[in-house]
């Protein structure tokens, strides 16, 4: 049978590695390349791929994506310290920072405990999360988690290791619908699910 | 309002140039990379693209994409120099080996008329094909351009260019429904339009 070339095949290859890409989307997007790309498209395709290997890492205090030493929010002086979201990923933080509306600082945990993907309590940063609660001067701690069965199992294990402090701990809740997930939520309802946070027991 | 890192959203708009790929899809793909990909990965995407940069091109005889001087159907010596399909796009081609089943050789035009997307018969690789035909040994031309307004406009336009030659022009047709694409038919249907095709009047 008839094959693409060998080159060609392999970044089709390549493509298929992204989530949710078949073996024809690939192939539509190496033709892209090739029909549509110069040679300093090339390039430049190439050097953002390296800047982003090179300089994207985590921020050593709170998970975030950056491409400085520490991420734009730890940095941020005009945040409030006091009050410290825990989101499962950075695009949950992304989602929130939409709103302009939350002012505190964050936590990204990386996942949620789940079984199905093999996804343990010591797989997420926790450690981290516990030592900056007892070191940092936090009043409240936030837990936005998804609304899924991982999310909500997640907090639950978070609120238990934080039992014997004093520090509140509320748990985003009203408007979210069961099973959603942050990032596709619409803004009211992340809105309404913010001011409707309450005590997590 | 807060912003990814700037090599992230960098990225993402890269993403976003792929056909029917948005903001939050690039953003998934940047995550899978972020997320999944270690150093090696980034080195061998890198170098695969790199690679397809350098080798992929069109085959200078029928226009096939190849990483070869001249791709493997034209150098081919066991097929039937005498029958010529002319097809849109090398996904097309690839949809007919798919087959197993056609044995002459092709050509791709690289599109097809196209009065919204303003190319005109000029855009066209006609002159070569037309070339081809008249110094090379063919007996048959098989216009298998796609059943759309454009792929008949195609069709017909190359067909008045041939009529004083004693070439036999031929359409696929049957089975092939009307405004449909090549590459998603099933095979089935392409074996019918191939059997049923028929003198190009």
């Amino acid at each position: 049978m008839y094959k693409y070339p060998k080159s060609f095949q392999l970044l089709v290859d390549k493509f298929k590695e992204l989530p949710g890409v078949g073996e024809k989307t690939a192939q539509r997007y190496a033709f892209h390349l090739l029909n549509s790309y110069k040679s300093t498209d090339f390039e430049d395709l190439i050097t953002t791929i390296e800047n982003f290997k090179i300089s994207m890492h985590k921020c050593p205090i709170c998970n975030n994506i950056t491409d400085k030493d520490i991420c734009s929010i730890c940095l941020d002086s005009s945040r409030d310290k006091t009050t410290l979201m825990v989101v499962e990923q950075t695009k949950d933080l992304i989602s929130i920072e939409s709103l302009s509306l939350y002012k505190g600082i964050y936590h990204v945990l990386g996942g949620v405990v789940s079984l199905t993907r093999g996804i343990s309590i010591h797989d997420l940063d926790i450690t981290n999360l516990i030592n900056r609660i007892n070191s940092e001067d936090i009043k409240e701690v936030i837990l936005a988690t998804n609304a899924t069965l991982e999310g909500e199992t997640t907090a639950r294990y978070i609120k238990e290791l934080l039992t014997d402090s004093d520090i509140k701990i509320t748990r985003i809740g009203y408007g979210l619908p069961v099973g959603s997930d942050l990032t596709y939520v619409d803004e009211l309802t992340l809105i309404k699910s913010l001011e409707g946070r309450k005590i997590y027991e």
